[in-house]
C-alpha cells in the first residue's frame, strides 16, 4: 500500500455563514483518503456504525480507497455537529462518539507494509497502538488537536518521538510547547527527532520547519469560502500520498507535498463536506501547484 | 534624485512588552529614508520643530539622506506616545502634531524630478499637493492608514487614481473597499489604475496583487521582536528605493523590491526606534533576501 490513514469516519452536521448540511460525509480519514487518492493506492483504517450510508462507501470505492481496515460495528456512526462562528472557530453542538468510542485500530494484512502512514487526529494512545502494529514503512506522520494536547501531552510526545512528520496548527504548537515564537516551537519538536514540522496557518498558508531549512507556502486563494471542515485532513492526506510517490524525504519532495496539500485544502473549503475534493483531474491539481510555485 | 519621500519626522515615546524609549527618532519619512538609503540617493520632505535633536539630523546625513526638503519651524516636533498591547495593536496616549499641524509639503528644486516618489502616511490632501508639484518621475507609491480611510475616503481614492503602487494592510484594505476577501479588495484598487497593490499581513508577510499576477512573500523570521513601530515605512522605503534602481516596474523587480522591504521591516522590529535599520551592510541585506527567496 502507498498510504495508510488511520482516523475517523463521521457524519457531520455543519452550519457556516454560507449554508448548512446534515449528516454529511466527514471525518479525518475520509477527507484525507479522498485527497490522497489522486496520487496512489490509499487505505483507511477506521470504524463506522451500521447506519453508515452505502453512498459513502461507494464514493470511497470510486476513488479506489481500500476499505479492508474499515470495520462496521453495530450502532451509530461517529457524529459531529457544530456551527462556524467565523472561518477559524467552530462552536460544537454535539460530539457523539458512538461506535468510535471503543475504536481500537487494527491494521489488516494489506496495511502492515506501506510507504506512508498518516496517523490522523485521534487519541495519541491509539496512534501508538498503530505504530506498534505496523511492520514496514518509509515515513510516518501524525496530526493532532488542542484536545489531546490538554488531555495527554505525554502520550502525544511519545507519538512525536516515533514519527517523521508532524502536522500542527499555530495555536496548537504554541499550546503544546508553551512557546510564542512558532519557529522556536517547531525547533523544540524537531529536537524530539521529527524530520519536518508543518505548521498550518489557515488563510496564511503554512511554514514547514526542517532541521536545516524553512519552507513558507501561501494558501491557495479561495474566492468563495463555504465550509472549512477537513482542510487540515485534506492537506495531510495529499501531502503524505504525494510523499509516497517520492524516493526520499528531501527538500524538493516536501515542497511539492506541501503545495499539493495546500491546493487540496483550498478545494475542500470552497465547498461543503467532501464535495470540493471528489472527481478532480490530476492535471488541474498540477496546474494549481504550478501557480502556487509561480506566486512565491 | 532616486527616491523622494514625503512624510512625518517625529519623536516617539514607545512602550512595548520588551521595553520603553522616550522621544526616540521616528516618523514615516525617517524610517523609510533610512531603509531606502542602502539602494541610492534618497531625499525627505517634511518638517521638524527647533527642538529636533542634532543627533537625528546627523544620523540622516550619515546615511546620505538629502534634507533640502526638511523644513525647521519654530515650535515643537511632532510627537507620538503609545503602548503596544500586543504586536499588532497600539494604544495611543498622545498625538501632538505641533509643527506638523500646518505642514504643507513643498518640494525643493532637487526633488522635482526623481525615479521613485513615496507618499508616506500623511493626509491625502497633502499627498495630492505633492503630486501637483512633482515634474518628472517613473513611479509613485502611497501609503495610508485607517484614520484617513475613515476621515476622507474620497480624497484617498483621488490619490490612488494617480499612483502606481499602493501600500496598505489587510485591515485597511478591507475597511477601504468594504470587501472581506483581500484579493477582491485589491482588484478593486487595481481597477482605479494602480499597477501593484502591496497588502501587508504583519507576521505573515505580504501579498502583492498586480493586474495579471500575485506574489506572496513570507515575513522574514524575527527571533526577538522588540518594537513594531515603523515596519511598514521601512518596507515601503526599501521597496521604492530598490525600484528606483530598476529599469521597469516588472514582476522580477517587484518581487525583489518586496523581499528587500520585507528584510528591512524585520530588522526594524527587532530593535527599538530606528536602531535596527542603521549602519547595515548591503551584502547582509542581499544575503537575507536570498534566504527569503530560498524559503519560498
Amino acid at each position: 500500500m502507498s498510504l495508510v490513514i488511520v482516523g475517523s469516519v463521521a457524519l457531520d452536521t455543519i452550519e457556516t455563514p454560507r449554508g448548512k448540511v446534515v449528516d454529511a460525509l466527514g471525518g479525518s480519514a475520509v477527507y484525507a483518503s479522498l485527497s490522497a487518492s489522486y496520487f496512489g493506492p490509499t487505505a483507511i483504517v477506521g470504524v463506522v456504525g451500521n447506519d453508515f450510508p452505502t453512498s459513502g462507501i461507494e464514493l470511497l470505492k470510486s476513488h479506489n480507497v481500500n476499505l479492508d481496515g474499515l470495520e462496521t460495528q453495530a450502532g451509530q456512526t461517529f457524529r459531529w455537529s457544530g456551527k462556524y462562528l467565523d472561518w477559524n472557530r467552530a462552536e460544537t453542538f454535539s460530539t457523539d462518539l458512538n461506535v468510535f468510542a471503543d475504536f481500537s485500530p487494527r491494521l489488516p494484512e494489506s496495511c502492515l507494509c506501506c510507504r506512508s502512514l498518516l496517523l490522523a487526529n485521534i487519541h495519541p494512545r491509539l496512534q501508538l497502538q498503530v505504530l506498534d502494529q505496523i511492520e514496514k514503512y518509509e515515513w510516518v506522520a501524525c496530526d493532532t488537536m488542542n484536545y489531546w494536547i490538554t488531555l495527554c501531552p505525554d502520550e502525544l510526545t511519545e507519538v512525536m518521538r516515533r514519527v517523521d512528520i508532524v502536522f500542527i496548527n499555530e495555536q496548537e504548537i504554541r499550546q503544546y510547547t508553551g512557546l510564542d515564537n512558532v519557529f522556536a516551537a517547531a525547533e523544540k519538536i524537531i529536537s524530539l527527532g521529527v524530520k519536518a514540522v508543518v505548521v498550518k496557518r489557515g488563510e496564511y498558508g503554512s511554514v514547514t520547519v526542517l532541521e536545516d531549512d524553512l519552507f513558507f507556502a501561501p494558501a491557495y486563494p479561495v474566492q468563495d469560502l463555504k465550509d472549512p471542515t477537513g482542510a487540515g485532513d485534506c492537506f495531510a492526506g495529499g501531502f503524505m500520498s504525494y510523499m509516497a510517490t517520492q524516493p526520499a524525504l528531501n527538500k524538493g519532495a516536501i515542497r511539492n507535498a506541501v503545495r499539493f496539500g495546500t491546493v487540496l485544502a483550498a478545494l475542500d473549503v470552497a465547498a461543503f463536506s467532501v464535495e470540493g475534493i471528489i472527481n478532480l483531474d490530476y492535471s488541474d491539481l498540477q496546474k494549481k501547484v504550478n501557480q502556487l510555485r509561480n506566486w512565491a
